[in-house]
């Protein structure tokens, strides 16, 4: 069964077609800068791969091209489309409603509108790509998966802020995570690889991409993440701030007279491994910079994995008993050197890693601890958009689209 | 030798006079409310208490009231000021430049008015106090002692914050935490108990009080603390929020349109214990209230201990190996709750308390850990003004104040 899976950002459409349930990639897709007229198109269908670049006004003419490319009598992989019996929508904020994967209706489409004020820049293009999707493949089943969706698990206890109890109440100002479904991906591949059910493991995920988050899962569910009611708190990022002294938010705008926009985009757009380093917001170029002597690459390399390390210390003491920490994401999965210096001296804890192993572990599927080692490391590559695959195809099932 | 501590707040002063190097407290006293016309003078001396509500216009003259109730013939202690060899003033703030504590003069003076900026509250009625102090105390030696001090040993990949590095080049923006000279209390007793040399201890200090900070001790120097730029940022505290996703912040000010100085009120001053729980900043109202059923109270409790805890294992992590853990100040010495819920679960890590001792430990200096803990667990009482009549009498010694 075809299943597509549809990833709309403020500006660009990813997108991924799956063989079901063989888990098996049949095409894929990214289309960048739409607004403009120079968008670019990019479409690979095993080894050939397709430019373009073109005007695309919004996400609708976006879907438009992409349900043409499907069905291109020479590039395309369908005949028609109905032939795609599902598709898979990332959706970033589900509020607190909803705890899984959705099949799209009316009262779907009318919760994730009221929820934008809670991801202004996702939620809206999120939207757009269902509404293009509902028009161009109208004999799809239509899912939502949300990023919070994993993290509906976490407690009061760790989810509300020490602020006055009214901003929860009257506005939903609370932890809700981000990156649910790459962290519940690698969590119950990890059961998997330890032979375990998935609900009988617990575990520290560590997401670092571009984005990066840290996640306790006990008994296979979130207990407590990095990230909280927006992206910015928790790990250093790419560019973003991460945890800081919310009176350095203060003394920014009542001392120094910076306006809050500004300030906004000072934290997620200035500041990260991009603001300590002087470099880049990309960690390879910072690796790069540092092997050839630069201090300030070497330095935000060292923030970044001393607070990786620091929620991993956070996260054991939660989670009492752990079995193992995944690493996943472009950071976690390609760099050693993080991996290594975020574990250095948790012997006590009981995590030992396998210097070698570690070293010689990119982008596949290993473990990286010694065998003494009580808890076990690993490296997972994530996979949302497979997973978002997987739900799609269980309601495309239920729904008798076989 | 006489030794009188001196901490002036925005509208208070308390004092202490030690007699070293005994270590004995002689007399006491806090004036409140300077400023007004109907300010609080308390004072004691052995059994005798003595009360009077009057007008105190500033803390000049509030120091003049002390200098006159310690040479009193009746209530007094000496004949003659020239017996107190030594005044010791709290200051919060000594920036970067003072590692310990300092004898005043000029240069001291002009460093303690230039970091007004990093402790705008602070600060000043701290200098008001030294400048008053000169004053009526011209024969003694003045040090300050400054709540940073202690530090200041904290290196660079643990003090920036992953902001543009210019904010740190030019308004020296970063981690300087707070409580230092109890912090370095209750670290020095704890390895006089362990009968280990001071710089051979790794031990994690909580100072839970109305403000409460947490710190990661290495060889005897701190290396972490959670307190940060201002001392907002860390654990839930009384009104304070501690560490909150900066998001909220900008979500506060762009979207629910609260200025930011409300801001500032609400995150300091209507937060942390009193804004969960909307019952009281004190935590014993709070336990009180929890125990007659009162659900908020009791969440108020939980989330203070979570994250109390997960500062120890973020701590645990960065220290490799730890020696103990200490509680101290006001709720860390009082509250056996705080205690247990704050290392339940925390086995694994090799923390184990005796749940009996710890019930029966109130403001004693006690281990409340179990014999098979590899990681010690004290009560310690804090005694900050002792700390600083003991770096003044140094400072009287060396002067020849004998």
């Amino acid at each position: 069964m075809n299943i597509l899976v549809i990833n709309c950002g403020s500006s660009s459409i990813k997108f991924k077609l799956f063989s079901m349930p063989e888990n098996t990639l049949v095409a894929s897709g990214l289309i960048e800068k739409i607004g403009g007229t120079d968008a670019t198109i990019n479409y690979s269908k095993g080894t050939s791969i397709f430019r373009e670049t073109r005007k695309v006004s919004d996400h609708r003419q976006g879907l438009e091209i992409i349900a043409k490319l499907l069905t291109d009598p020479e590039r395309g992989v369908v005949k028609n489309l109905s032939e795609i019996k599902g598709i898979g929508h990332r959706v970033v904020h589900g509020g607190e409603e909803f705890t899984g994967s959705m099949l799209i209706d009316e009262k779907v489409k009318n919760k994730i509108k009221e929820f934008i004020p809670l991801a202004p820049l996702h939620n809206p293009p999120n939207m757009e790509g269902i509404i293009a999707s509902e028009k161009y493949f109208p004999e799809s089943v239509q899912v939502a998966c949300f990023d919070t969706a994993f993290h509906t698990t976490i407690s009061p206890v760790a989810y509300l802020y020490a602020i006055p109890y009214r901003f929860y109440q009257e506005y939903r100002i609370r932890r809700y995570g981000f990156h649910g479904t790459s962290h519940r991906y690698v969590a119950r591949r990890f059961a998997q690889l330890m032979g375990r059910h998935k609900y009988d493991v617990n575990l520290i995920t560590c997401h670092l991409g571009n984005g990066c988050s840290i996640t306790a899962v006990k008994n296979g569910r979130s207990i407590d993440t990095s990230m909280g009611f927006t992206p910015l708190e928790g790990l250093v990022m790419g560019t973003r701030s991460g945890d800081i002294d919310p009176g350095i938010i203060l003394y920014f705008v009542e001392n120094l007279g910076i306006k809050p926009s500004e300030v906004n985009k000072i934290l997620n757009k200035e500041s990260g491994l991009a603001g300590i380093s002087g470099v880049s917001n990309d960690f390879r170029s910072i690796v790069e910079s540092a092997s050839k002597g630069n201090k300030m690459a070497e330095l935000a390399i060292e923030i970044f994995c001393y607070r990786v390390k620091k929620y991993i210390g956070a996260y054991l003491a939660v989670l009492s008993r752990t079995d193992g920490i995944v690493f996943t994401a472009g950071i976690g999965e390609n760099q050693p050197v993080v991996r290594e210096k975020s574990l250095q001296g948790l012997e006590e804890l009981g995590i030992i890693i396998d210097r070698e192993k570690n070293k010689n572990c990119t982008a596949t599927e290993q473990e990286i601890s010694s065998p003494e080692s009580k808890i076990k490391v690993f490296v997972i590559p994530t996979n949302e958009e497979l997973a978002i695959a997987s739900d799609t195809y269980e309601f495309a099932k239920k729904q008798g689209r076989i």
